[in-house]
């Protein structure tokens, strides 16, 4: 098959790879029907994280089960399926608790590479979640949405405890962020405050229930939120970037009391204890427990309540992966869906 | 009036000092019933907080009620009141959330130093709490405790999320920590692990509902909390210290999507991002909203459902004050009560 590696900072190439093969009784060989560019895939790209060796890339993923393995009991040939960048057993202690990304027996979820004509998923039952029928191509987008972009953003509105009659802020307008402000709008925030200098981007937000747009950053950007909530910072905010500057500058916009919910993979981030201590803030956040919430973010994708899908600003074929990357590395493109 | 005064590190002065006076209209004056030295005094008493200048000591307090300012309402001369360390309108929006520590309108509980005769509590009626009644000698103690350590320790049960069934870790055996300890017995906690390498703390710690013993500290007690749990964690860590190992030890204690309550006042703590970001665990603690719980801790130490009071091994005279603190600073005693 073919699938796509990473050789280094830039390096991005569509080659000749070996067959993915059931390798566990416990693993699937799906055929995947999209596959797309994530913003953590910048990092090596981008060379922050380093490249010690090409690797496979590619974590989000929808498609169709070619094979399973002998262990396998719930998911089954023919059917489409949608999981997430861990995989996780879903039976254990710590995934019943909802948090399947710090699963007992976490791994990837694609460790063949996503961005493939072809993956293999370990532990395929507690891994992927099957759509009640084949789906009409036009949701194929939103689905694959939810393997990771959605999921992310859905659980940085959970961790930053997002409900009715509060006031919410998204620092980051890349693609977790604005279904950060679409996964506050489904659980029913008054007011959302997205932070985002660029026109194509704030549009998106409108779109998808942002109510207030603030263009100011950092330390500018969190009195800015004070400023817009009598003085005492927004009740949720959701981290979606990753960065020192980001993470001080949701803090310093919530409220004593409140809640940041961070979902940006924290690069050299430090928090200062001293300053902590006196916010009052709650933390929370990490890597999604997306399987927690694919149940309900297909239902609410295959009744057509939300459309994620349109985060995907570009459509590329699959053998093209390289100027996905490109696009988004220069940011011509919010998200780089691809088709094999 | 006499009152102690701190000039610098081990330098404590009990002296003659100016009598308070109402100077604002919310204001009263009370005639100290009990005080204490706490934890926090010592980390100027040892010179980790530098001394600029002498400073009033002392902001644990309970007492009668002398006098008060034109527009105190609620409050009245005769009656016996428990504060706390900040002063707190409890009427703004952040109070009424429950964050009186964050008040709006926040300053110090006892600007004049409540290790003294007398003193000043700005904001009384917000601020101070009234028992039912004048109370028996034998509460004193319990009461004096609710106005910070116990408020505190309560408080890190809360914000580490404590309840029935859960499986808590108490880091620290301070008094903070072993009110820590009756706090999550109270809240229905079924097994708590107390950290402690001290023999009369373990023994106070198991008569407060402690049901295991870790002597091991850092990573090994990190460790040690993991084997006692399955491999998980603990659902609650409650950080009552302060330190960067306090609270490297207290998130690598915890279990995915558990928490965190810290509530030792963080002192050149940097919490690394990308740990931090892996380990799945909600952090929140700050200053302790002890207004906030009063009227509760009031309730269960006028019933006599819990005798708080036990954390106070030594007893002196007000004008020993120094040899408090030096009992404190040597670990002779956990905590010292001074009567006036």
């Amino acid at each position: 098959m073919q699938g796509t590696m990473l050789y280094g900072p830039r390096d991005v190439r569509f080659e000749e790879r070996p067959d993915p093969k059931i390798i566990e009784p416990t693993d699937a060989i799906i055929k995947l029907s999209a596959a797309c560019v994530c913003g953590s895939d910048l990092w090596p790209y981008r060379g922050v994280d380093p490249v010690m060796q090409p690797i496979p890339m590619g974590h989000e993923y929808v498609g169709i089960v070619q094979e399973v393995g002998s262990e396998v009991r719930n998911i089954k040939p023919g059917q489409f399926v949608v999981g997430s960048f861990f995989a996780s057993d879903n039976t254990c202690e710590i995934c019943q608790s909802g948090y399947q990304t710090s699963c007992i027996q976490r791994q990837p979820g694609a460790p063949t590479g996503a961005q493939a004509q072809y993956a293999r998923i370990p532990l395929a039952d507690g891994t992927l979640v099957a759509t009640p029928d084949l789906p009409p191509d036009d949701l194929i987008p939103s689905l694959l949405s939810a393997s990771d972009v959605l999921g992310t953003g859905w659980f940085g509105a959970a961790a930053a405890a997002v409900g009715p009659g509060k006031t919410v802020a998204v620092v980051g307008d890349g693609a977790v962020g604005l279904l950060a402000v679409l996964s506050a709008k489904q659980m029913g925030a008054e007011r959302i405050i997205v932070m985002s200098r660029h026109e194509d981007r704030q549009k998106l937000a409108l779109e998808f229930g942002a109510t207030d747009i603030v263009t100011e950053r950092g330390d500018e950007g969190a009195a800015r939120i004070k400023d817009l909530t009598n003085g005492f910072g927004a009740h949720s905010v959701i981290e979606a970037v990753g960065t020192q500057e980001a993470m001080m500058q949701s803090i310093r916009s919530t409220r004593p009391g409140g809640h940041v919910g961070f979902v940006g993979v924290l690069h050299d981030v430090k928090i200062p204890g001293g300053e902590y201590f006196f916010s009052h803030v709650h933390l929370h956040g990490g890597p999604a427990p997306v399987r927690h919430f694919l149940p309900n973010l297909i239902d609410l994708i295959w009744s057509r309540k939300i459309n994620p899908g349109k985060v995907f600003d570009l459509t590329l074929p699959l053998e093209q992966v390289a100027e996905g990357y490109r696009a988004m590395d220069e940011r011509r493109a919010i998200k780089a869906l691809l088709r094999p």
